[in-house]
């Protein structure tokens, strides 16, 4: 028998579906919410505003609260150049860089046959959809550095092969304040074989 | 400029408001959410349900729906003996070990000058009404093993000298599987004081 009461049952219940959170740290989550009435009820408001006004860019897959959202409806962002990335957190961290001024297109996932996950589960249709627009000079392709991220951006080259744009990938290669020592020894071999001329004849 | 939505935004700071979850995972929780609008609703309605359905137990301070929690009003609890613990978590630790069959005080917390929480801002005054009720025969004092636990237990040995009750404290000693290599020497020193005679003449 529990000695919760059925609501806080059901509560911790709900905060234990939640990624990464545990039985544990729900009836911690949910001690608190009690003891902090306020709190809680902003939370729930906050999750109720949310279904009810968030929508997706028609064009990029970003959050919005209109039909495009602010990068894409942004006169200053450069509509020549979109990166593509797998979610929206890539997406808040290639924005955070502060160095894009391009816009973007989000995927919704990478490629994954063992996952059930296929072309069709992603938005590679819109993107075709941007591209065939015209007003694309250049796809920077910013999916993950993973077995599914790198195959989505082999893919999407394949796909794309006919469209008269250009089509770049993210470079690869020692991160910045990275020691060698702690560097997996494929990223180095792909520092050492992309590697930049600093000096020396014009090869 | 924040990229999120003013609705996202505002989630993402409800989430970081909670106990040991900071703006990343609050970021990783909202899109979970916007992904899972189903579970979102439902975590929200879990939380209006508490809000509206949770009580606590007039006696103990246990969380209930009725006046009474379901240990207070269980006629199979011994009424004589009551356990004071500090917290709910508290509560539900001593009831996991099984062997418990009293009833509960929660006291709200602790004594602890330095955060301004004194004997009034603890459910002390109703711990001495229950006291003075006559049922009860022992209170068994289970507060933390902290500085402020130890002062709040022996500033209610104080507090009820007068009352014709027993008082213990919760043991201190090894824990069960603690190596003794990992063990504080406080705790250690305490288990050596209080060391249990299994063999020998009778003292």
């Amino acid at each position: 028998m529990s000695l919760l009461t059925p609501a806080m049952e059901a509560l911790v219940a709900e905060f234990a579906r939640l990624p990464g959170i545990g039985r544990k740290t729900a009836l911690r989550l949910a001690l608190h919410s009690l003891g902090h009435r306020e709190e809680a009820a902003a939370l729930a408001g906050a999750l109720k505003r949310l279904a009810e006004e968030c929508r997706f860019c028609k064009d990029c897959g970003n959050l919005s609260e209109e039909e495009l959202c602010a990068v894409c409806s942004n006169p200053r962002r450069d509509a020549g150049l979109i990166c593509v990335v797998e979610s929206l957190p890539d997406l808040l961290a290639v924005e955070r860089s502060g160095d894009y001024r391009g816009l973007y297109h989000i995927l919704g996932g990478a490629l994954s046959p063992l996952d059930g996950i296929g072309p069709r589960d992603l938005r590679i249709a819109e993107l075709e959809r941007r591209v065939a627009g015209g007003t694309v000079r250049e796809l920077l392709l910013a999916t993950n550095g993973t077995v599914e991220g790198d195959a989505t951006a082999l893919y999407l080259v394949e796909r794309l092969r006919g469209a008269d744009i250009a089509i770049s990938r993210l470079a690869r290669g020692v991160p910045m304040g990275g020691s060698l020592d702690f560097i997996d020894r494929l990223t180095l071999s792909r520092a050492i074989d992309g590697r930049e001329k600093l000096q020396g004849p014009e090869g």
